[in-house]
C-alpha cells in the first residue's frame, strides 16, 4: 500500500470541506465527501452527500469524473458503503469505473454499511484508511458515537446540551426575566449549532413558561430557514397548548408524551426510551436546550454527549438556575466535563465540554 | 525630546520585569523599576522597590551605576517621586547624579508624588514620558486605580473578588461539600493570587462554616509564604471564634466589626466605610474570597474592580451558589462585566472580568 501523496492530502482536506456543506441534513446518514483524481493526480470530479437518500458523495464525483476516473484514485472521507440501501453501494459504482485506489478517512462504524474497504481489496482495489482520520470524524462526531453506540446496541442520538447563564450560573434574573442573557452574536451561533442538529428538544416547562418557537432563524431578520430541525417538546400529560409557537407551522413538531413514549421511574416521559425513539426515528445528533429541570434529568441519566455553555459576562446574585436535580447531592458525585473547546463569541464566552466518562459505544 | 533609542526600549521591558518582582510586597507604594544606561546606552545599574520604606528603583539603580551614571539616562516605570517621603526626592538623586535623560513608563497620578518630570525637566533633564505605558501600568493597576481614586475624593483600595464555581454556577454541592470544587492547578493560582495582594477578607459566614486560614502556602508542601497578606474578617457582631484558624500566629488578622468600622443601612458592617479604612491602613489590592453574601453585598455597593473566576469543569445541579444578594432583580439590572482574560488553568478556567461601569477615578 502507497503512502498517500500530497496530491491525495490536498483532495482530502477538500473532501472534508465538501463534506460540511451538509452539517445537519444528512441523518440518519453522514456527511460525505468525494474527491476523484485522475491518474496522473489531478482532480477531475468531487461530490459530497447533501440529504438522506440522494446520490452518495462517491456517485456524483463519479459522475462528474466520468471516464477520467479510468486508473485513479477516490478520495473519501468515509469508508465506502457496501450495501444497496436508498442507493446502490458505491464500492460496485467505484470498481465498475475502473478506480486503482481508494483513500478513506475514517473507517465506517455501521455494520451494514461497512465492508466497503474488503469488497475493494478483493476487487484487486488498493485502499488505504486514516488520511486526516481525526479531522474527518470531528464532522460526524454525532453520527460515529450513535451509530457506533447502536452496534454495541444501545441505539440513541448524540445529544448536546446547550446552556445560557451568567458568568455565577443563572439563566434569568430574580423576576424570571431573562431576555437576553447573551449577546446577538451569541443568539446567532445558537442558531447555527441549531442548524447543525435534526432535533431541538426542551422541556414543556419551557415551552408554558417562554413560549419559544424552537426554529432555525436568522436571528438579525427573523426569517426562517428552509431545512428546520424536528422540534420535540417533552410533556408527559400532554399540556403544551394546541396555541403554543412551537406547534406551529414553521417546522415539524413532536409532542412527546409519557402515553406514548413510555413512563420512567418518576411517573415522567422515560427520557431513555426518548431517546431510543428519536433515534429509530432517523435522528443522530440532537440539541437539549432545557430547562433546568429536563436539563437535569438527562445529565442525570447520562444522555448527555456534550455540552455547549454560553457564558454572559454578567452577575445576578439570584433568579433560576441552568440545571436542577441533576442527581448529585456531595461533591465527589459531580458530573465531570473536560473542556474541549473555549471561544469568545461577542462579549461572551462559550464553553464546550464533554462529560469525562465517555459516553457508551465510544 | 528625542525618540526612545532601542536600547532604552530593551532596558524598558527589562526595568517592567524588575518591578514585577516585587508585586504585592510594596503597598502602599507601587512597584517600580529602573535601568540606568551609561551615555554610550550600556546598562550601568538597575534597580527596583522591593518593599514600603525600603530604598526607591531609582537609588538602588543609582547606588550600581555611581559614576558612570553621569551623562547617561535612567529608564524607569513610573514617574519618579518629587518629595521626601520615607526616603528622599528620587529627582535630586538623579539630577545629582548627573543623568541628562530620563524615559518613563507611567506618570505618577500621585498628588503628593507627582511633578517629578517638571522638576527634572527644570534642572536641564531631557525627559520622555510614555515608553510602554500599558505593559508598566497592566503591573500597578491596583494602585493607579486607588490612588486615582483617592485624589478624586473616594479612598479605598483596589477589590479582586475571587470565585469558584462549578460550571452551573455552584460553589459547593447540595450536601455543603466543597473540597475541591477546583483543580491542585487552580488552587495553586489562588495562591499566587494572593500573594499579589495586601490584604484578604472573608465574612465571617465562610470563617464560621469552613474555618479557613486565608493565608498564602505552597499548594503542594502547605509551607507558608514569608509575606503574608493581611486576613480581613468582615464580621458585624464580632462572632469570630477566638480559636478560628483566620486568628492564628501566621499572619496578622483585623476583624472588622459594625461598632469599630461604622453600620451600613442594614445594620451589617458599613463597607464603604471598611474600604476607607483599608485604605487609610495602606491597602492598595485587596482579595475579596467570599462568600455568597458578603460578594453580593460587595457587588452591590460598586465595590468590586475586578472578578476572577475559576470555572471547574463539573455540573452539580444543586448546592450554595457563588453570589447571592447582589441587589439585582431583573435583567436590565444585571452587573455588567467585560472579559478581560480567559486561561485554562489545569482542567479549569480562569475568566478575569471587569465591571463595565469603570471604577471610579479611572
Ligand atoms: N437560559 C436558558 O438557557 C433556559 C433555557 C430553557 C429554559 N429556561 C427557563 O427554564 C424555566 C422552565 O424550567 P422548568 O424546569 O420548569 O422546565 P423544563 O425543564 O423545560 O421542563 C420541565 C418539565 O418537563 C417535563 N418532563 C417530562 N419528562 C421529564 C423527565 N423525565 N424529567 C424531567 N422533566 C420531565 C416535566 O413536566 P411534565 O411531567 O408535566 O411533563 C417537567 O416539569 C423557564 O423559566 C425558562 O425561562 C432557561
Ligand atoms: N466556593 C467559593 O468560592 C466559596 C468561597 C467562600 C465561601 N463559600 C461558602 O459560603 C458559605 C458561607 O456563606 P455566607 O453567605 O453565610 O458567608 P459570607 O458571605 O462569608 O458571610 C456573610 C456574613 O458576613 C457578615 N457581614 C458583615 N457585614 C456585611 C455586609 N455589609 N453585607 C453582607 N454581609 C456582611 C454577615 O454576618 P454578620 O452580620 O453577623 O457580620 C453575613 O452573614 C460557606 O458555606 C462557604 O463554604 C464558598
Amino acid at each position: 500500500m502507497d503512502m498517500a501523496s500530497d496530491a491525495e492530502d490536498r483532495a482530502m482536506r477538500w473532501a472534508i470541506a465538501l463534506a460540511s456543506r451538509s452539517i445537519g441534513a444528512t441523518s440518519p446518514n453522514p456527511i460525505v465527501g468525494c474527491v476523484i483524481l485522475d491518474a496522473a493526480g489531478q482532480s477531475v470530479g468531487e461530490g459530497f452527500h447533501a440529504y438522506a437518500g440522494g446520490p452518495h458523495a462517491e456517485i456524483r464525483a463519479l459522475a462528474e469524473a466520468g471516464v477520467r476516473a479510468k486508473g485513479g484514485t477516490a478520495v473519501v472521507t468515509l469508508e465506502p458503503c457496501n450495501h444497496t440501501g436508498r442507493t446502490g453501494p458505491c464500492t460496485q459504482a467505484l470498481i465498475a469505473a475502473g478506480v486503482t485506489r481508494v483513500v478513506v478517512a475514517v473507517p465506517d462504524p455501521n455494520p451494514t454499511a461497512a465492508g466497503g474497504a474488503a469488497t475493494l481489496r478483493a476487487a484487486g482495489v488498493d485502499v488505504e484508511v486514516g488520511l486526516r482520520g481525526d479531522e474527518a470524524a470531528a464532522g460526524n462526531r454525532a453520527w460515529l458515537v450513535s451509530t457506533r453506540r447502536a452496534a454495541a446496541g444501545d441505539p440513541r442520538p448524540y445529544v448536546i446540551w446547550k446552556l445560557a447563564a451568567s458568568l455565577d450560573g443563572r439563566s434569568a434574573a430574580a423576576d424570571g426575566s431573562s431576555q437576553w442573557i447573551t449577546s446577538p452574536a451569541a443568539r446567532s451561533d445558537v442558531h447555527i449549532l441549531r442548524s447543525s442538529c435534526d432535533a431541538i428538544m426542551a422541556g414543556v416547562g419551557t415551552v408554558l413558561a417562554d413560549d419559544p418557537q424552537l426554529t432555525v432563524r436568522d436571528p438579525a431578520t427573523g426569517a426562517p430557514a428552509t431545512r428546520q430541525p424536528l422540534r420535540v417538546v417533552v410533556d408527559s400529560q400532554g399540556r403544551t397548548p394546541t396555541d403554543a409557537h412551537v406547534r406551529d407551522s414553521a417546522a415539524r413538531t413532536w409532542v412527546a408524551t409519557a402515553a406514548e413514549v413510555g413512563t420512567g421511574p418518576d411517573g415522567r416521559v422515560d427520557l431513555a426510551a426518548l431517546c431510543t425513539e428519536l433515534f429509530n426515528r432517523g435522528h443522530r445528533r440532537v440539541l437539549l436546550e432545557g430547562g433546568p429541570r429536563l436539563s437535569g434529568a438527562f445529565l442525570a441519566a447520562g444522555l448527555v454527549d456534550e455540552v455547549v455553555a454560553y457564558v454572559a459576562p454578567k452577575l445576578l446574585g439570584d433568579g433560576p438556575t441552568a440545571v436542577l436535580d441533576a442527581g448529585v447531592t456531595t461533591i465527589d458525585d459531580a458530573i465531570g466535563l473536560e473542556i474541549t473547546d473555549v471561544a469568545r463569541i461577542g462579549p461572551d464566552l462559550r464553553i464546550t465540554a464533554v462529560p469525562t466518562t465517555a459516553p457508551k459505544g465510544e
